[in-house]
C-alpha cells in the first residue's frame, strides 16, 4: 500500500510559501507574528485536535492523533520559528518570499527563503504526509503526538518547563525530530548524535564614558584592545582551544572511532572550494570531518564596540557559543571560561560574563536502536542503491536531552533539509525534490514504526553507549 | 577701551541653542541639514560679506573684513559640523537641544548638547565678539578672514583642495583656530602642538557566506577569531605599540622635554577616578601626561562582526586611527601597518586594508611666536593670577598643516572649550561662563594682534624648532 502524492509540486510549494511568508524570527520578532506562524502550522494538523499553548515565551503548538490502539506512540518535534535574516543586502530575493529557482551549477529546482530548510519545509512535509494518510486511508499507521515550538532558534528557553509540566500529554515511545539536516545531497544519512550548546557574552568595560581618542589616547586601556587580547588567548594559532578545563570529561578519541570517521568519503578540497576559503582551519592532527564530528568548538559569533570614528569606546563585547561533545557538562565549561576570562583580563579594564539560559549537553542515540533501523530501511527504499550513512549533527537540538530526561524517550532525527542549504545565513534554500522524497520516506517510516514492537525499551537499555 | 557685553548670558545661550539645534553631523547627516548650519553661522558674520562655498563635500563658509589697512590679517578657522551622537540612550537630554543645567559636583552652570564644545560654542563666541566690536566701535582692531568648514569631524577630506585653490582669498599672517580645547578647567592654557591622524579599516574575510556555527564549526577559520588575533599583535600586554616601523622617524624623547612635561602638575589619581577605570594604562616607563603629550597611539576605535546568534560570520572588521607625533609620516605609518597585517594574518582568512583619505602629520608652533605671546597676555588678563600653561593637543586639527603649506601661515589654537567636556561622547557640554570669558579674551587678543608688527615672519623663521 502506498500513498498517492500530487502529480507536481505546485500545491506543496504554494502552501510552504504561505508558511515562509510569516516572518517568525524568534530572536526579535513581533509576538503576534510568531503566533501567526503557530496558527498556520496548527491549522495543518487539524486532524490532531491542535492547541496553541502558552509556554512563558512564544507559544508552542501541540496535538495528538491516538487512533491506533496497541501501536507505538511517536512524538513529532519541530519548530516554527526562524533565524534572523542577517544583512538584507546579501539576499538575492526577499527572505520571506519563497522563491523557486533553478540552480545553475546543478540544474536542481530550489526554494529560497528564510526557514525553508530550517525548519518550515521539513515540518510541512511531515504534516502533509499525515494529512494524506488520513485522506486516503482514514488513519495513521501509529499514534502520533505533535510538538512544534517557537523558540528553537533562541535556545528553547521555555521548552523544558513546558515539557516537564506536560509530560503526560506528550508521552511517547520515541521522539522523531523533523529538525536537523541530512548531511550531503548525494547520499541518505541518519544522525546518531548532536552537539550541545553553551552561549555567553563577554563584556569589557573601561572608562565611564566614551573618550576622544586624541585627548585620552595612550592614558587608559581601550576596551576593544582588551577584548581582542582576551579573545585571542582562547585559541592558539593553529585553532586549538586553549581554555584550561574546557575539554574536561571528554573521553579520549579512540583509534576505532577515528578510523570509522576517516572511512567516510569526504572531499576536503571540494569542501574548501565551496566555502572559498584559502585553507581549511582547525585543531591540527585531525581530518576536517573528524574535527567536525568529534571536537567541541568555542566560537566567537559576534563582536561589537565603538564605531568608525575617533573614539575610545567605554565598552566592547563578544557573543560566544560553544558546541559541546559527549562528556562535557555545560556548567563545567562555563566555569572554565569564567576562570579563563578572570585570569586573562588585561590591566585597566573590567570584564563581565553573562551566560544565556538553556545550555544543553551533547546527545546521542545508539545506531542499533530499532527506530534507527526502521528509518534506515525507509531511506534505502526512497534512495535505492545508496548506503545510509550514520552521521553526527554538529549542530545542537536542545530538545533531545530534555525528551530523554522528561519523557524517557530517545529522539531520532529524520529531516529532509540538507546541511549545505545555508541554514542561518542569507539565501537559505530547500531542494524542491526533497518535499516529495521526504513525504514518501515519512510514509514508509510511519508504517514501519506502526508495526514495531518495544520501541521505547530498546532505546533506554542502550542509552549512553555511544560517544 | 573695553567692549560691553550683556548683563547676563540669556541671549548668548538662546543663540547658541539655535545653532546646536541644527544636527550637522558630517559623518552621516543630511546635506541640507549641514547647509542649514552653514547658513546659520554665515548669518552671524554678515559684517564680513559671508559666502557659502562649494568644496566637493559639505560646503564651507568664508568671509572677510579688511577695514584695518596696515594692521595684520588673521584667518579665524572653525567648523560647523559635529560628531555623531553615539547611543541616544546614553544622553541625559536630547543631543540637539542645548540644555542649561547646574553641575552638582562643581555648582557650575553648563550647557549640554552635541557640538556645544566642539566646535559651535567656541566659534559662536568669536563671532559675537566681532559683532560687538562693529556695533560698539564700528571696526575690528585687525583685518579678519573667516573659514568655517563642514567636514572637520570626518578628517576634512575637501578642505585641502579648497584652501589651495583659494589661497589668495584666504591669505593671512596668522591663522587662529577656534577649534581645539584648553586643557583643564582650573588653569588657562595655550596649545603649541597637536598630533597627526591616520585612519584605516582592516577587514578579515573567511568563507563566502555566513555559516551555521554547528554545521561548520571547527573546520574553517572564523574571521572574528582571526581579527582578534591579528589586532592583539599590535600592542603588547603593557600597551606598547608592537608594529615594526611604526615609530620610525620619531626623535628620541630628550630628558629635557621629559622634565618639562613632568614639571606640569598632573594628578594621576584624580584623572583615574574621573574616568572610573581600575588603573591607568599605556606605554610603561612614562607618566600619564608624558604618554599623552609625547607618544603616538594606535587605537582600535570600532570593531564589528557577526551577531548574537550561532553564526560563523564571513567577515569582521575594525576601524583604527593612529595619532601621530612629530617625525612620523602618515604614509610610512600606513606602510608599517600594512606590512604588519600582511605578516600577522592568521591562516585560513584574507585581510584587506582601506586607508581613509585626509591623513595629516603632527603640527607644532614655537612657544616664542608673537601670536602665542599676545594670546598668553590675553589669558593672563582674563584669568588674573593664573600662569598660562603651554600644552599639547593630543587631538588632531588637520587644517594646521595645510595652512602652513598652502598659506605660509602658522596656526595658533585659541579655543574656550575644555578638554573634559565630553567631546565626541554622549552628554558633551560647554561651561556657560566660558562664553563670557572667551569673548573678553578674544577682544584682548584681537586688540593685541591689531597692534602687532611682523606677525607672519617670526613664525616662519622658527617653524619646526619644536618637537
Amino acid at each position: 500500500m502506498t500513498l498517492t502524492f500530487e502529480s507536481d509540486d505546485s500545491r506543496y510549494i504554494a502552501e510552504l510559501a504561505e508558511y515562509v511568508a510569516i516572518p517568525s524570527v524568534s530572536r526579535d520578532g513581533d509576538p503576534a507574528t510568531l503566533r501567526r506562524a503557530a496558527e498556520w502550522i496548527a491549522s495543518r494538523i487539524d486532524f490532531a485536535d491542535p492547541q496553541i499553548v502558552e509556554t512563558g515565551g512564544h507559544p508552542a503548538v501541540v496535538g495528538a492523533w491516538l487512533g491506533a490502539p496497541g501501536a507505538p506512540t511517536v512524538l513529532v518535534y519541530g519548530h516554527y520559528d526562524v533565524q534572523p535574516t542577517g544583512s538584507l543586502d546579501e539576499w538575492k530575493t526577499p527572505p520571506f518570499e519563497l522563491t523557486s529557482y533553478v540552480d545553475e551549477a546543478t540544474g536542481e529546482q530550489r526554494l529560497r527563503g528564510r526557514g525553508s530548510a530550517d525548519d518550515k519545509g521539513p515540518v510541512y512535509l511531515v504534516v502533509e504526509t499525515c494529512r494524506q494518510f488520513l485522506a486516503q486511508e482514514g488513519a495513521l499507521p501509529c499514534n502520533l503526538r505533535f510538538l512544534f515550538e517557537g523558540e528553537e532558534e533562541i535556545g528553547s528557553p521555555h521548552l523544558a518547563s513546558y515539557v516537564r509540566a506536560h509530560a503526560d500529554e506528550l508521552g511517547a515511545d520515541l521522539v522523531i525530530s523533523a529538525d536537523g539536516a541530512q548531511w550531503r545531497p548525494d547520499e541518505p544519512s541518519l544522525s546518531v548524535a548532536s552537539k550541545g550548546l553553551l552561549a555567553l557574552d563577554v563584556t569589557v568595560t573601561g572608562a565611564n564614558r566614551d573618550l576622544h581618542s586624541g585627548r585620552y589616547g595612550g592614558t587608559v586601556a581601550n576596551p576593544i584592545h582588551a577584548l581582542t587580547s582576551l579573545l585571542a588567548t582562547m585559541h592558539d594559532e593553529e585553532g586549538r582551544i586553549t581554555v584550561d578545563g574546557f575539554h574536561d570529561g571528554i573521553p579520549a578519541l579512540t583509534d576505532e572511532r577515528l578510523a570509522e570517521v576517516d572511512a567516510v568519503a569526504f572531499d576536503e578540497e571540494a569542501y574548501r572550494a565551496d566555502l572559498d576559503v584559502p585553507a581549511l582551519h582547525g585543531e591540527p592532527g585531525l581530518s576536517t570531518l573528524a574535527r567536525l564530528w568529534t571536537q567541541p568548538t568555542l566560537e566567537i559569533n559576534g563582536i561589537t564596540g565603538g564605531g568608525s570614528y575617533t573614539v575610545i569606546p567605554h565598552t566592547a563585547s563578544a557573543h560566544i557559543t560553544c558546541r559541546l561533545v559527549p562528556g562535557q557538562h555545560p556548567d563545567a565549561v562555563r566555569a572554565a571560561i569564567e576562570a579563563h576570562v578572570a585570569a586573562h583580563t588585561p590591566a585597566g579594564v573590567r570584564t563581565e560574563i553573562h551566560v544565556e539560559g538553556g545550555a544543553v549537553p551533547a546527545y546521542t542515540i545508539d545506531p542499533a536502536h530499532p527506530g534507527i533501523q526502521i528509518a534506515r530501511d525507509a531511506l534505502e527504499q526512497v534512495y535505492p542503491g545508496e548506503e545510509v550513512l550514520l552521521a553526527v549533527i554538529a549542530g545542537t537540538l536542545p530538545a533531545t536531552v530534555l525528551f530523554e530526561e522528561a519523557l524517557g524517550a530517545k529522539t531520532m532525527f529524520f529531516s529532509f533539509a540538507l546541511a549545505d542549504e545555508w541554514h542561518h545565513a542569507p539565501n537559505e534554500f530547500f531542494r524542491a525534490r526533497r518535499l516529495r522524497e521526504g513525504m514518501r520516506a515519512w510514509e514508509i517510516l510511519l508504517r514501519g514504526l506502526g508495526a514495531a514492537e518495544n520501541l521505547g525499551a530498546a532505546a533506554l537499555v542502550t542509552a549512553g553507549a555511544e560517544n
